[in-house]
């Protein structure tokens, strides 16, 4: 094993979503855990909890909606993230709950719609610079769930004009992410669908804004390794969304259905750096909200697999695979990929995590560590104090 | 046109869901509608206008948890459903919600899970005695979402056995409906996943049992007239949720997406009524939430349209087909069922209606009728005098 | 119905493929028509005789390899075409079927294959020269079935190359379409997987490269008519493969699975000529190999359901439509769809054919000509004569 | 490692296909090999040296109509078969490739098709009694291309007819496997789609009848190992048919797509057998046609994958999972999966294949046999001696 393989996991830095502490669940309800965030304080307190144990989890996002109070100074925020060791990562506007938005934001036939979700984006802009934030992430739930609800093409052009305005309010350090997403939840039509409409609208906004794979959203079958390919080779992907999923867009923690996959994600990343001599700046972000598993404990299994399915990609033995390509030998192209991807890299990122002063493995040292105990039992009073319950509302 | 094809129209009695009348949303946050349904009486009064309108959907479904108060005497639902010129159609019981289901209901681990659950079927069972519904109707959110959660076939047991139960307080005239869905809420594994699968539990349990179809619970490209076809022969078929979808479960009104589809699954139905003399024991059930559209106009669409399209599958001229099919003329057994697809019905359906008393344009009548109107000033002045708000809520 | 809707057919001309009129089969074999054409010019004929019964089909689209003999001067094959009232429509490479190309044409890490697929896609741009035809329509098989058997930036950086050189050969007045397809051949990826991809390519290349649209190649619930709009949009779409499909790619006569999808594509086309004061410069063609429907009458009946639902979407009230989009009515906007889409068009397609001096009835018509009759014949005597035997080869 | 688990290899006996040993390819064309089989006699020779080189492949499924001669006498074939260590396993009908089955076999609306398929059946039947095989294992590309085709409950009772007439010729040690498909060759409506279907077939027909799943014939996203645990649970789980696919029914290399799926399923099997105390009664069979990779490498790979991913599921620890299971324990639940799939079992296949007398690496000691070098060299020969040319036909 080369030092390089070893330090390539320096290049995946992985970010936490604050929103991945506090409770979710699906639409047919929650199921509440007394060791969730209450507010923002909380997430931070959780994520730098990750970051401690893992080593490698130096920002968090933040969703500005629920982690920026009206009125409050940015800064503090800012700093309370600092205090748990940590930079706030990227900013992600809220384009879909309030019911201005009822029939979309940048694509709905409103015009006031279209106009306050500008004027949020652009706030979201601002808040990102002074919080030193450089990257704004779109997601949109944009879309229509009949035939005939709206103008296919009138929505494309005002989403055109709408993150026009949003990218021009970026710095010259900033970067505007535009996720795709084949559906849900707009049941008929989504107004940024897949990659090729997110590439269409992010080459005319210009080179701030990029394409962000969310690596839930794909249609059944859909290669999304070669879509990363062709990112990388355009110079347009900007960032991930991790996670994984069978159906829809499950948020399972990555790669629990699907490693091999991912795997592959990998080694096109790789591939990309052996050839240039160094990694894309890619975001790497976790998108995930848990309301079965433990939330840390789930943020922590991500982690990991994400390290460990980057160094075994890191293991593919370049040179034997350009030669078993271009001689046209499938059953030793596909071997060197199996050999990497078998590899037992149990004992390299130990020797990793030595190296960077954090516990061999993580969610034993977690679980060691006491902080789940602790966070229930102070939780818990707290909404007790508060008032909250947890339990489920019978609508 | 043959008298046949328009008193077959007879046949199709739709039930409403008393819960397509209130707010829900999807996982994303909800819409609010001014003229959504506050409470139970809300919703029969809503139910009962939809009947009035289009004067076949006497039964209204409801859902035990949201429609029955606890120490409440069940007659007095029934009564309130009276009121509006409905009987109670088929109980719903909720084995989701409760925060005890976190693993599941019926195929949890925790006996206390599966205990609860079925005394829950139980009770679901004598209320439908006390009201005179003879339909109880069980969807299953259970399943896991990882690899290893638990144990598959284990779990398949305990559904063998809670169901038993449940089947064994059912009364003579009682009949139970297992439905099926290949995902959601789960997102690795459904316990009653498929036809297949809900076919062999109604089988060990008896002739009392039958599956399901959901319109919009099956994986994509599977062909749903088949397996109608297929429960029709079996005698298996109990009864159907209509909806349409794209994607997942998306509920949307009956064929918006794929009107043809619906229709072969009419004519399946249309086909067995032809060979035995007459029309199976199914109950034809909407299971839609709309969010987006106006819950009423939503509801006399998916009836105006099942009609509409059932009224077609009557018209494909049977003798024809079965010319075409035997002698292996595809061309010409297609054009059998395209011909009687695209058919022009409206007049045909303006004098079933007159027939019925009630208006030859549904939606129009219902329009003019000023109860959208009615029902949105008092609904909005009562939410204010409870203090209820319709805004969303920022988690 | 104003004139504009039925003169809107003269905008619908409809190319037929050559090789839909040979015997194919899926790779489980064949099943023989004794009708079905033995070469090139039965191929014209049984085209020719599309068109005259169905008065919109001008041309026919050749596949260079199959219709054209190594020497034979281009223009004789043009004017066997003539013969039958044809033109000579798009010109279709073939880069698949060479043993040369086993791990691809454009893609392929082999050179040799790719300088073979690169002179091939020049002849057959100067044979489009010879005959007239200003469409070059691409498809490829390339892609890979395992991962990792070759690189999937180096292919892409390889067909970039080879379109250029292709392009290059291009006159003024000839366009390049290129295809997209999910899989198929390929197993594992597709050079050329989806929309975006041949966008991509196309834009890199010039106006003169547009994308090429099969209705059968797209993932399962995605959404065509909305990549059609955004390609109107683009000013991007250079063509239509006509098909069906209900899982893969099945080449089905179009509209047999899903009319109201196709129904909706079209009037997406119609909302852009509604737009522009015309109609888009689109090649309608038929992509379809049966070996199951006689091959003529499979043609006529995606003729003519193209027409008739080209004509139900010509009927969308726009005005109607653009009146509910814009108020958000989603019930209204939905139903002047369905409205569209349930008139009955017999008669105004009868009305429409008899202006152009062909039977109202085409399929009716070709059956009473003789004409299957005569070529069954004609055929099976020429096949005993050349000793052609239709019998299933046990490989 | 306990020895157990070392010794579990010894309950996975794989069958190979002899038809995966000729040349095959897409409907779009084959890829020749020079080294592929030209008869019955090189098939066995190649499925007798992939045995030899992994010592677990003593059986080879035989395809009727390609590799019995009419008037030959079966134990010809047989003992051609054990010239090379061989015994005759599976029997394969062929009900697809006739003209006659042009609308399908036992689902045919034609009863000669219909009368011919059980008669063929039967024949499969007495030969498997004299070549001592046990096992029918019939699949039917039955099914229809267009809706109203044919009436699919008249040929569910055709099937049930014609599949009962070739179980009563079963003799008692024999049995009947059915598979099932959800698509193609047939587009529209398959037969037997789904395991479903399969059940209910051989419910009705007895014990001797059982599901055969082919790990490739899944809608996208269903989950395999809930159909295997469940027909696992029923005894209702005849065999497996190995392979591997990423859209459709692709017939790759086992596990070269998803691995993990593939532990999963072997994991379902050995925690039945830990529970039962012995591995159920299934024919493992691979069904796979090649036509990039070389053909004989390619079913060594398969069958040292399945070895690898079936010691891994192995190694399983069932008494942590199970504690897991049942405390709800999401997280280590799937750890213990995670942790065998991830385990490197290089070294304990090795010690297995020694015990056995096999070469550690077969794949390895087969390019080193010579035999590769060997057989094209003589087929080559013998292909030009019989003028039997390797060539594209341009159709």
């Amino acid at each position: 094993m080369s030092n390089s393989v070893l330090s390539s996991l320096d290049a995946l830095k992985i970010e936490l979503p604050s929103w991945g502490f506090a409770d979710t669940g699906t639409r047919f309800g929650k199921f509440f855990q007394a060791a969730s965030a209450i507010d923002t304080a909380d997430k931070f307190a959780d994520a730098g909890m990750v970051n401690k144990i893992t080593g490698c989890c130096p920002t968090v996002a933040v969703h500005v909606l629920w982690d920026f109070q009206k009125g409050q100074d940015p800064k503090e925020v800012a700093a309370a993230a600092e205090k748990h060791g940590l930079k706030i990562g990227s900013i992600n506007p809220n384009l879909f709950q309030d019911q201005l938005y009822k029939t979309g934001s940048f694509g709905s036939a409103d015009p006031a719609a279209r106009s306050a979700a500008v004027q949020h984006g652009v706030e979201c802009t601002e808040l990102g610079k002074v919080v030193e934030s450089n990257t704004i992430t779109y997601w949109f739930a944009d879309g229509t769930n009949y035939p005939g609800q709206d103008d296919i093409r009138a929505r494309k052009r005002r989403f055109e004009a709408c993150l026009k305005s949003c990218y021009e309010a970026l710095s010259p350090s900033q970067k505007m992410l535009v996720e795709y997403k084949p559906f849900e939840p707009a049941f008929y039509q989504t107004d940024i669908a897949d990659w090729g409409m997110s590439y269409v609208m992010c080459k005319k906004l210009g080179p701030q804004a990029k394409v962000l794979v969310d690596t839930g959203h794909h249609y059944q079958s859909q290669n999304i390794e070669q879509i990363v390919a062709w990112l990388l080779d355009e110079e347009m992907l900007g960032g991930f969304h991790f996670n994984d999923r069978r159906y829809a867009d499950d948020d399972l923690t990555l790669g629990s259905i699907d490693p091999y996959q991912i795997f592959r994600i990998f080694s096109e990343i790789h591939g990309y750096a052996a050839e240039t001599g160094e990694y894309p700046e890619i975001d790497y972000m976790i998108d995930q909200s848990h309301n079965l598993k433990p939330k840390i404990e789930a943020m922590i299994q991500t982690v990991t697999t994400a390290q460990e399915l980057w160094l075994k990609a890191a293991l593919v033995d370049r040179e034997a695979l350009h030669k078993a390509q271009i001689s046209g030998n499938i059953v030793d192209a596909e071997a060197v990929l199996k050999k990497a991807f078998n590899t037992d890299v149990t004992a390299m990122l130990a020797e990793w995590r030595e190296s960077k002063g954090v516990a061999a493995d993580p969610l034993a040292a977690y679980r060691e560590s006491g902080y789940a105990e602790e966070i229930e039992a102070d939780r818990t009073r707290r909404r007790k104090e508060a008032g909250i319950t947890q339990e489920s509302s019978y609508a």
